[in-house]
């Protein structure tokens, strides 16, 4: 089967290594640099996603935001310039689950079949092939693509039709800072009220309050280790989609909103590319500062 | 050891029930009425905290709120009319850190050891003797107080000195009630735009998003089964402690009062006795009511 990759950005080039590897033929383009590692693996380096689409049976798309994706499908020299029909886009990137819905339904329009197959897990998962993915669209494509899928990770989910992948990672988002920002408060206020701080966490560990954002992100504010992880940028991004979905659905997210302010506070403060458990010097700089 | 128990309601009736199961004379005082079990295992019940305080080494308060601990230690026939010297207080109530700390010193001040020692776990852990139990206090009355501890809780921990337990009890209802509105949001989020929220659900656990709550109270939301579990009342109480304390503190708890205020939202359209997982019913009402 001849694949497509379009995206190879830091999650989309080990994404393709491994389905190089893998012994699958790949047509790529991205609009930086191609690894040396897929070049000597055979993958074709194109010019454009037409020419991707033209030369794949499968085409994935790893890029960054929803305009990206918008381009990449139905922009100049997108794939829609080429003939879909019979062909599969499993798009992997991390959209608007409303867009999603309209492309998808634009190429299956053209004969073609669409995943949305958002992840989670980072860059390490990536490379390791153990990314978290969230798929929507029809379960016979899904079980068609999911041999492909068993390559990138572990724990794949069919959550339900197009769009729905990418719901459950604005989800995901939603919850992952949430949980950063409540144990933020939790922790800066054990703190200021005279505790020790590590020792109320691992008082709460177990109970009601246990969370994996209390182990591994309440450690890294315990031990102010705010190296990336998942930038603050990233994030920022994914809580927008959330909110701009939430306004175009009619729903109130205050939490959420409250979190991309303070995200957006952090990066007032120079910290975007901080790890997103950084989101407690938010909170801690306006707790902190002197006025005059 | 001749034990006093002060607060006999919906958790100090079976917690003072274990302890005299387990062998002690226990001296008891209450405002409602004791149960036949208490004075068939030969509890002894009087007028006055006064009383209490007098015939008793230990003695446990388990009563609402920060006056009621006020009340039951310096008021009218409170337990500083007694003589303290040489005995322990234990303040098993969840009240202000604040305070505790101010009730501590005075209790020093006139002989006495004192614990605070808040918990969680609920009625089921009071009858069961698995309570969390947060404790506050030196270390060596810590030690003594344990092996009753021991009779009714399963994690017991030291988290330092006095009010840092009532801390760390306040850290925790910020984290339980800040990750069921996370979760409120993401799962109505994910329902909103079309996807299945148990499906949604069922892909997020394992994840970075994964928790006691999303596991224990996203499955009540999902299932709709709002019948305590903990009333929305009692976490309204909680969170008014922390949100007094971080005044008191000069701290800003951003979500902590967007939830407080979701409680409130539902306490306004009849909810307060509901399990405080309800809170998503407040998001609801909001994304939901037809306005004119």
């Amino acid at each position: 089967m001849k694949l497509g990759f379009i995206g190879l950005g830091i999650m989309g080039t080990p994404m393709a290594e491994r389905l190089a590897k893998a012994g699958h033929q790949l047509h790529v383009t991205t609009i930086g640099p191609v690894s040396s590692t897929l070049l000597e693996l055979g993958a074709q380096h194109l010019e454009t996603a037409k020419q991707v689409a033209e030369k794949s049976d499968i085409i994935f798309i790893m890029v960054p935001d929803t305009p990206h994706v918008e381009a990449v499908l139905f922009g100049e020299n997108g794939c829609a310039e080429a003939s879909l029909k019979g062909k599969t886009i499993v798009d992997m990137s991390s959209i608007s689950p409303i867009e999603t819905k309209r492309f998808a339904a634009k190429v299956n329009a053209a004969g073609a079949d669409y995943l949305d197959a958002p992840v989670s897990g980072g860059e390490i998962g990536a490379r390791e092939g153990t990314l978290s993915i969230m798929v929507g669209g029809d379960e016979s494509v899904f079980n068609r693509v999911k041999p492909l899928f068993d390559v990138l990770g572990k724990n794949i989910t069919l959550v339900g039709g197009n769009g729905d992948g990418q719901t459950c990672k604005v989800a995901n988002q939603i919850i992952v800072a949430l949980n950063i920002e409540a144990v933020s408060e939790a922790l800066l206020f054990a703190s200021k009220a005279g505790a020790d701080p590590a020792r109320v966490r691992q008082a709460l560990m177990g109970g009601f309050a246990s969370s994996r954002i209390l182990e591994v992100h309440g450690e890294r504010m315990l031990k102010r280790t705010f190296n990336p992880g998942f930038k603050i940028a990233l994030h920022q991004k994914d809580l927008n989609l959330a909110l701009q979905s939430a306004k175009a659905l009619a729903l109130n997210l205050p939490n959420t909103a409250t979190c991309q302010e303070l995200f957006n506070t952090c990066a007032a403060n120079g910290g975007s590319d901080l790890d997103h458990s950084a989101l407690v010097q938010a909170l801690e700089l306006m707790a902190n500062h002197k006025l005059s």
